[in-house]
C-alpha cells in the first residue's frame, strides 16, 4: 500500500491515539519517588497489553529498579531498535499547575489544541507517536514494519540504574543497526530536527552537616558555623565573573566547533533574544566569550538545581541549622569525562570545608557528551523523511539535554541512533504545566510513518 | 510571714504547679504562622483566667495581631511591670521530635527530671516560674506582692509587631521603676546570672526572581540565569575569610569592650571548647580576632537561617527554578543602627543582581543592642536574692540572643530592666525536643519569691 493510506489512516486514528495516550498519562509513572513504584509496574504493563494488542511479541522485563518494556515485530530486513521512556517527572510545586497533572485534558489554545499532562511530551507522548505510526502501518499493510524492536524504559528521569545491566545481558537480542530515539524536540513550530550533538550529564546531590542539632542563633550565633554558610560559599564559588565554572579541568576535553558546524549553526538564525524574552529573560547568562546557541548546545554548564537548609517557612526562625543540602549538575559536551568532573567537583567541596563540617553524598550519576555522524544514510534518508512531513527543511542540530541512552548504544550495543522528536521549547517539560501540542502529536505519527517507510 | 514560709509552700505546690504548666503547654500558640491565631488567643484567656483566679485584675486585651494580658496587684510600694510571652517557635521538622510537641511530659533524664515540650523553656516554663511564686506569695500572705503589673505577650517570636503601639497607648498604666524579664538563662546549671548586654537583631526575608517559570536545565542550562546561582554568590560574599562579616558599614558602632567587663568575663572561665563541643563542633567559627565569649556576647554576626530554591524532594530534577529564596538575620551590639544595616544588605543585594533578576523583600524586623547599668540598687539586690537560692553567686553576664522589649522599655517607658532567667544552653529552644529542667522551673519559682521579696 502506499505511504498515503497509512497516512490517512493515521489521520483517521488521531481521536483514538489521543483516548490511548490519555490512558497512559493517567498512570502516575514517577520514577525518581520510591512511592510511586507501583504506578511505574502500571504503566510498563500498560505498554506491554498496547505492544501485543497491535502484534508484537512484548513483555515486561523486571529489574532491579522499575521494568523494562520490549517488543519484536517480525520480518526481515534492516534492524531497527526504538527507544523511549515511560517514567515521568515529578510535579511538583503542584499549586502551580492549572489542572491536576495526572488528568490529562485537550486544551484550546492560540496556536491550537494541546495535550496537558505531566508527561504529554516528556516522553509518554512522543513514544506514542510511534506507537501509533506502527499501528496505522499494521493497519493498512496488516503487518508491522518488519524487524522492529521497541524498548521502553522506566527509569530516565532517575538516572538509569538499571539500564547498562540490561543492555549488557540483553545486547543480542536488542542490538539493532541503527536506533530510533523519541526524545528531543523540533528547532521550531515549522523545522524538524535530528539532534547530531548531546551534552553528557554529571550531577551531585550533597549534604553540608556540622552541629549535631539546629542550634539558636542568639545563644550560638557567631561561635557555632552554619553549614548554610559554608554551603553557599562553595556553591557561589563555582562561577567566576565571566560565566566560567571554576573547577579546576572543567574545560579539559571541551572542543572547539568544526567551521563546518559553526556555519550551520550561524545559517540557522537563532534568535537568542527571542528563545530568552519567551521566559521573561533578555541576556546570555553563560560564558561571555560564547554566543547563546554555542552556551546552550556546545558549551559545558553547571546548574544549582535545588538548595534547601534552615526554616523556610513563614515567618522568620533565628536558627542556626545543622544541615544543608544542595543538588548540583554539570552539562558536558566534546570529550569531558564525567567522571573526573565528578571527582573535581568533590575535592572543591572538600577543600573548602571549614574544620567541623563534614559532606555526605546521596548519589548521582555521569554519562559523558554524544556526537553523531551526520553522513551515514539512515540520518540522510530521514533527514529527507522529516522535510517531507513538514513546512521547512530538516535540520541537524545540537541539543542542550543529555541523552545518555545514545552513548549507551554506541558502547554496549555498537550501533548509532537517529534522535527525533516533536517537543517544543513551550512544553514546560520537567516543570508545571507540562503539555504536549496536538499538532506535535499528529504530526509526529505523520513523521514516523514517513521515517519507516524511508529505511524500510 | 517568712520568706522560707513562703518557699515551703512553693515547695508544697510544685506538682500541681507542673501540671498548670503542662496545660498551657498543650495550647499551640506558634506565633508566626497564621494557621494558629485562635491558638495564641487561647493562651491568653487560659492565662487571663490563671490571673484572675489569683486575685489579679486581668484581661486580655486584643491588637490587630495576638492579644496581650495585662494584670494588675493592689498596693503600694515600687511598682514593677513582669514581662514574658506565651506564643512559641514553630516546631518542624516535626519528626526530629522524639514526643509531640505539644504532648508536655516529664522525663526522667541523667541530670534529673526535664519537662519536654515546645515553649517549655522558651518562654511559657520561664514565665510560669513568676506566676507560680506569685501564687505561693499569696497563698502564705493572704494577698499578691503589691503594686505589681504582669505583661504577656504573643508576638515575641515574631517580630512583636503590636507591641510599640501598645505600649505607647498604655505607657501610663505599664510605666513602673522596674521592668522584670524572664527569658534568658542560667550561666550554669548552679550559676545563676542577670543579663545586662543583648545583641541586638535585624533580619530579611527575600527572593532572587529570574525567569517568568521554571526551565529544563537541559534545553536552557548556560543561558538562562539560575537565581539559586545569584543567590548563593550573594550569600556566599557576605563573610571575608577572617569570619568577618563584608557589607559597607557593618561595624559602624561597634564598640570595644571595657577592661571592667573584659576582666570580669575572663574570671567565668568560660570553656569555649566545652560550649561547642556539647553540640558537636570544635572551632568557633566567628571572627578570628576574638575570643569565643565576645564572638557570643560582644560582636555582632551574620547568620544565614533558612535558604530555598528549586527541586528538593528525593531523587534529582535537573531543573533552573524561576526562584530561590533566604531568610537573613543579623545580631547586632553597642551602637548598630539596625536600619543603616538593614538598608546596607539591600544595597549589596541589589549591586550584586546580575541583569533579569529581580529581589523581592517579605519584610523584616530590627532592634538595636541594649547595655544595662550594673550599679543600679535593685540590680545588686536581685543578684543578692538569686544568689541566696543557687549553690553559686550570681554573675552578671552577656546575652547573644535578642531581647527587644528591654530596649522598648527603655526607650517608650523610661524604665530599666532586669533580666533573670532558668534556661540552659541544652533546652534546645527553637530546635526539635525543647526542654526545661525540671529544676530550673522549681528553682526559678523560690528565686523570684527571694527577687521579690528583696525588691519588696
Amino acid at each position: 500500500m502506499s505511504l498515503d493510506t497509512i497516512i490517512a489512516k493515521a489521520d483517521a486514528n488521531l481521536e483514538d491515539s489521543v483516548e490511548r495516550l490519555f490512558e497512559l498519562l493517567r498512570i502516575e509513572s514517577i520514577s525518581t519517588d520510591p512511592a510511586y513504584k507501583d504506578a511505574c509496574v502500571e504503566a510498563a504493563d500498560w505498554l506491554v497489553a498496547e505492544l501485543q494488542a497491535l502484534g508484537f511479541d512484548a513483555s515486561r522485563r523486571d529489574t532491579p529498579g522499575h521494568p523494562m518494556v520490549v517488543g519484536h515485530s517480525a520480518g526481515e530486513g534492516q534492524k531497527k531498535l526504538f527507544y523511549g521512556h515511560y517514567d515521568v517527572q515529578p510535579v511538583d510545586p503542584l499549586d502551580l499547575w492549572s489542572h491536576p497533572p495526572f488528568d490529562p485534558i485537550l486544551e484550546d489554545r492560540e496556536g491550537g489544541k494541546v495535550i496537558r499532562a505531566r508527561g504529554a511530551s516528556d516522553d509518554k507522548g512522543q513514544l506514542m507517536t510511534f506507537v501509533e505510526a506502527c499501528r496505522a502501518w499494521k493497519e493498512v499493510n496488516g503487518t508491522l514494519p518488519p524487524n522492529l524492536v521497541i524498548l521502553f524504559e522506566g527509569e530516565e528521569e532517575s538516572g538509569s540504574p538499571s539500564l547498562v545491566p540490561f543492555l549488557k545481558e540483553n545486547a543480542d537480542e536488542l542490538r539493532a543497526e541503527i536506533g530510533l530515539v523519541c526524545d528531543t524536540g523540533l528547532w521550531d513550530r515549522d523545522t524538524p530536527a535530528i539532534s547530531t550533538m548531546l551534552r553528557g550529564l554529571v550531577s551531585a546531590d550533597f549534604t553540608i552537616k556540622a552541629s549535631d542539632m539546629d542550634l539558636h542563633s542568639g545563644m550560638y550565633g557567631g561561635a557555632a558555623i552554619n553549614p548554610i554558610r559554608v554551603l553557599t560559599k562553595i556553591l557561589g564559588g563555582l562561577h567566576d565573573d565571566q560565566g566560567r565554572v571554576t573547577l579546576p579541568g572543567f574545560y579539559d576535553g571541551v572542543l572547539p566547533l568544526s567551521n563546518e558546524i559553526k556555519d550551520q549553526w550561524e545559517s540557522l538564525n537563532f534568535d537568542g533574544e527571542a528563545f530568552l524574552g519567551a521566559v521573561g529573560l533578555s541576556e546570555p547568562a553563560g560564558e561571555k566569550a560564547f554566543s547563546t546557541l554555542e552556551q546552550l548546545w556546545s558549551r559545558p554548564t553547571c546548574d544549582i538545581n535545588g538548595i534547601s537548609g534552615g526554616y523556610t517557612g513563614k515567618g522568620f526562625k533565628t536558627v542556626l541549622p545543622s544541615e544543608a543540602h544542595a543538588k548540583v549538575s554539570f552539562r558536558l559536551v566534546g570529550e569531558q569525562d564525567p567522571k573526573a568532573i565528578g571527582a573535581s567537583f568533590k575535592a572543591y567541596i572538600e577543600e573548602n570545608l571549614p574544620p567541623d563540617c563534614e559532606v555526605i553524598y546521596h548519589g548521582g550519576e555521569g554519562a559523558p557528551a554524544t556526537s553523531l555522524n551526520t553522513e551515514q544514510p539512515e540520518l540522510v534518508k530521514s533527514r529527507e523523511a522529516l522535510s517531507a512531513e513538514w513546512p521547512n527543511e530538516a535540520i541537524f542540530g545540537g541539543c542542550g539535554g543529555s541523552i545518555p541512552i545514545v552513548g549507551l548504544f554506541q558502547d554496549i550495543l555498537g550501533m548509532d541512533s537517529i534522535l527525533i522528536g516533536f517537543g517544543l521549547e513551550s512544553d514546560l517539560i520537567h516543570s508545571p504545566n507540562e503539555k504536549y501540542d496536538l499538532r506535535s502529536f499528529h504530526k509526529g505519527i505523520r513523521s514516523w510513518i514517513r521515517v519507516l517507510d524511508a529505511l524500510s
